[in-house]
C-alpha cells in the first residue's frame, strides 16, 4: 500500500509527523537538513541544483516552503522551466546572473541581478537564469511558497518526453530530421 | 487608478458585483454568457480557442470555476502549453483527439478520445491536443478550477518572446541559424 | 480500516496515485473517463445526471475539477439543490432551458439558455434548470470548482429524509395528513 | 463605486483596516462588538437569530470566524436551512433542543441537546434545531470557521423566491392550488 | 505506523469519518460533543479552559471550526498567548473580563467586556484576559477558525521549556539568579 | 481612502499590478529588490533582519513567499518570537547558530547549524537563533511561505507593549518592581 498526499494547506497540528515514524517521535534532527556545502559550491562542472522539498525532507510537510540551491560555473545556464506549484524568490549569493520570466501574454520581463539581488518568477510562467560571466562562477538560492514546487523543464518536455514527431513539426515548423537533432542534443549521455 | 486583484479564494458573500456596477445592482443577465455557437463549430480553418473567465465574464470572480471551447478543423493541434492556474478537464465534444501530457519526471502520459470521453490534464503541467483525422473537425469543452487558469504556450515562450538568441542555442543546442528559422515559422503573420 | 480523505486543496505532487494501486504505478489511462454518450442523450425518459467526481474517478483527488453530463428529456426538470462544496457553470449543448437560482436574501435569478450559452451558479445557493420545450429533449455540462461538488437536494431532504412531521408541518404550515402526501409523491418508486 | 470583496483566505496583515477610515487608524473599539444580552434571552416570541460577521462587524473580514446568538422560545423552530460558505458548531447556553442534519445520501442525523452540549452541522449541509419543550425556552451560539457564512433558508426559497409554480408543482406533486397556500403561509406577515 | 494528518482546507466529502471506525459507519453520535456543565461553571478554583478541538472531538477534521469554554475565578487571568493556527472570538457568557492584544508593531489593544460582548484576537498574536472582578466568577466561550487552532503559552515557552538560561539573560537582560526564581514560579506543581 | 489588502491566496492573475501603478505597467524593475550587500554581512554591531515582504516589495503580493536576511555579530541573538502567518526555512550562509522552537506541548526542539545546513520552525510557533561564538559573525537566510509573515517579539510583547503591571506580577509570578527593571531592560534607547 502507498500513502503519498502532501497538500499546500494549513495543517491543523504543530507538524506533521511522517508516517513511518512511531508516535509523537519528533526529534530535533527532524526538522535538520544539509542542503549544500556553501564553501565548496566553485567546482561544479555544469549548471546543477540541490533541493530540499517534500521528497528528501519531510519535515516540510505542511510548512508550505522550501529550498533550492542553484550553482552556475561561469557560462551556464538554469534552462527554461515553470514550477507548476509555486511563485520563486531567487536571492544571488555571489556572482552574478541574467535572469527573465515570460508572463502568460508573451512579454518578457529580463534583468541582470548582482549578489544581493532578488528576483520573483511569478507561479507556473517559464524563466530562466544565466551566468553569462566569462570565468567566474555564480550561486544562488531559490525559494519556494510550497513544500515541493516541482520543476517543468519545457526544452526536455517538448523534444524528449515522447511526444509525437510529427505533431513537434507541425507546432514547430521545424522538419523532422531537424527534430532528430534536437532530440539527440538535448538527451543527457549515458 | 487600477484595481484588479482578482483570487481564487472562498468569498464571504454570494457573488462579487462588478466595481463598476452601482451597489448591489446585481441582475439577472450578470451571470450569463454567450460562450460560442455550438451549431457552426466546424466552419473554423485553424485551431480556435474561446474563453469564459474572468478577464471577460466578471460574474466568475470568486466562483473558481471557467471553461474554454475548442474547435479544431482536421489535422489541427493544441499545441504544448501548461495552465499556470488550474488543472484542466477535457470533454470532447464531437469526433476524436490524441491528446498527452508530461508530469515534472518527464514522462508522457497519452489517449486516444472520442466524444463522450474526458481527460485530466494536472496542474501546471505541459499538455497538448491533436485532431489527427484527415477529414473530420473536432470540438471539445475543457473546464478549470480557477476563474482564471491563464495559458503559457512554451514554444512561443520559448521562440518568439526576446530570450537571447545565445541563451537558447546554448540550451536548445540549435544554431543561431536555425533559431531565426524558428522564429519566423512561429511568428503570428500580421 | 478506512482511509478516505479527500481535499480541495493544492497537492504537492503532480497528481495523486490511489492508495491501492501499487507505487507510482500511474499509466496513461488513469487520467480517462468515459463520460457520456453523446449520440445517445436523446433517449432517456426522466431527467438524468452522470456525475465524474473524486467517488468514481480517483484521478481529480486534488486537481480541484470535476463534470457532470445533464439530460432532460422534454418537460423534464432539475429539481431545487444546492452544491455544498463549488459553484457550478452549466453550458447547454443541445435543445434550450430555463433555469435560475436564488441568492441568501430570497432574490431569484432566472435566465433562459440555448446551445452555447452558459450561467453560473454561485456557490452553496439553490438552484434549478427546466426543460419547458414541449417535444425536444435538452442537454448540458456542468463544471465544478471541486473534485467532488456534491448535490444536496432541498425537496428530498425536507420531506422523505426523515425529519419529523410535527416539526414539518410547523415550518411549512402544511398540515401533517397533506405532508404524507407529499413524502409519497417525493419517495422514489422500488 | 463600490468595493465589496471580502474572503476566506489567510490575510498577509494583522487585520484589515476598514476602507473608509483613514490609514492605520486601528482603535481598541474595532475589534469590539455587543452581540446580545445574555439577561434578556428568554423573551423574545419568536425564533430569532442575532449574528456577528463581515456585513455587521468589520473586524471579522479576513479572520475566517463568526457567530450567532440564538433564541427559542418554547415550541419554536429554527427552520431547514444550510450554511453555504462554513461549517457550523451549536453550543447549547439554556434549555434543550432537538436538532439534525441531512447528508448529500439523504440520510439524517438526530440528536437531543442539553445546555453545554455541542453539535457539528457540516458544510452546507441542511439542518435544523427545534425547541420541544412545552414551557421553557433555549439559547444557543453558533460558530462559523467563515467571517460571513450566509443561510439559505431553503423552504422561502422553494415557496416565497418566485420559482414558476408549474416548475414546483412538477417536482414536488403538490397541485397549483395548494402551492399557493404554502406561500400565503410562508409570506411573512408585513 | 501512525497516521496523524489533518488540515484545515476543503474537504471534498461531506464530513471525515475517523480512521479507526468501519467504512461509512458515520452515526449521529460522532457529531455530538459534551463541551462543559454550565451550571458548575461558578466552582472553579483557578482559570481553566475546555477544547473541543480535532484532537478530542474528530468530528471537526475538515470543518474548520472549534469552540473552548473558559472559566475565571474571581481574580483569575488566562495568561498571554496565542493561537497559531486561528483567530480567536471570544463571547463573555458571565459576569466580566479585561482583555487585551498587541499586533506585530508592539501596540496594545484592549477593551472590557461583560455579558454577550464579544472581541476579535487576530490570528497569531500575543493576548489575555483578566477577571478583574474582587468577587464574582466569569464564564466565556472561545470559537476558532480552525479545526485545531493550538496553544502557545509565551511565558511558560520562554521560562519552562529548556531555552539556555544564558540566551534567557541575554535577551530578557534578567540575571541568571531571577531566570530561576521565574522558572520555579511558573513551573506547574506536581 | 485607504485600501490595504493582502491575502496569501492563489492569484488569477500572473501577478498583481500595484494600485497607484497605471494600468498593465509592470516592468521588468517591478520584480527586482535589492535584499541585501552580501560582503558587507560582517559588520554589522548588533543583530539585524532585513526583509522583503508586500510592505517593501509590492510584486510579491499574491506570490505567498518572501525573505529575510539575518545578520548575528559574535555573541548577538534573535530572541524568542514567532511569525503568526507562516512557518520559517532558515538556511546559514556563513559561521554557526544555535537555534530552536518551541511547539505547542512547550517541548524544545535544538539544533546547532553550520553554513549550508537549514532548520524549519513549523508555523506561529515560538523559536531563537543566538550566534554562540565568541569571535566570528554569522549571517542566514530565512524564507517564509507568505509574503508578509510577520513578527511577534514575545518579550517585547510581554513587558513593553503596556499590558497592566498587576496582571503581568500575577502571571509572571515578578514582582512588580522587578517588572519595572525588566521593562527598562527591554526598551530600546532612544
Amino acid at each position: 500500500m502507498v500513502i503519498a498526499r502532501f497538500w499546500d494547506a494549513d495543517i491543523t497540528t504543530d507538524f506533521v509527523v511522517p508516517m513511518n515514524y512511531s508516535a509523537n517521535k519528533a526529534v530535533d534532527r527532524n526538522f535538520y537538513f544539509d542542503l549544500c556545502n556553501m564553501g565548496n559550491s566553485d567546482y561544479t562542472q555544469t549548471f546543477s541544483t540541490t533541493e530540499a522539498s517534500t521528497t528528501n525532507f519531510p519535515a516540510l510537510d505542511g510548512q508550505s516552503v522550501s529550498y533550492a540551491f542553484l550553482q552556475f560555473p561561469a557560462g551556464a545556464i538554469n534552462p527554461p522551466h515553470t514550477h507548476p506549484r509555486s511563485a520563486k524568490l531567487l536571492l544571488v549569493l555571489k556572482g552574478w546572473l541574467n535572469v527573465g520570466f515570460i508572463d502568460t501574454n508573451n512579454k518578457i520581463y529580463k534583468q541582470t541581478l548582482t549578489a544581493g539581488d532578488m528576483f520573483v518568477f511569478p507561479k507556473g510562467l517559464v524563466h530562466y537564469q544565466s551566468n553569462d560571466d566569462p570565468k567566474q562562477p555564480s550561486t544562488a538560492i531559490s525559494a519556494f511558497g510550497s513544500a515541493n514546487a516541482g520543476t517543468v523543464s519545457v526544452l526536455l518536455n517538448l523534444f524528449t518526453s515522447g511526444i509525437d514527431d510529427n505533431i513537434l513539426a507541425r507546432v514547430s515548423k521545424i522538419d523532422v530530421a531537424n527534430i532528430l537533432k534536437l532530440k539527440i542534443g538535448l538527451t543527457p549521455k549515458a
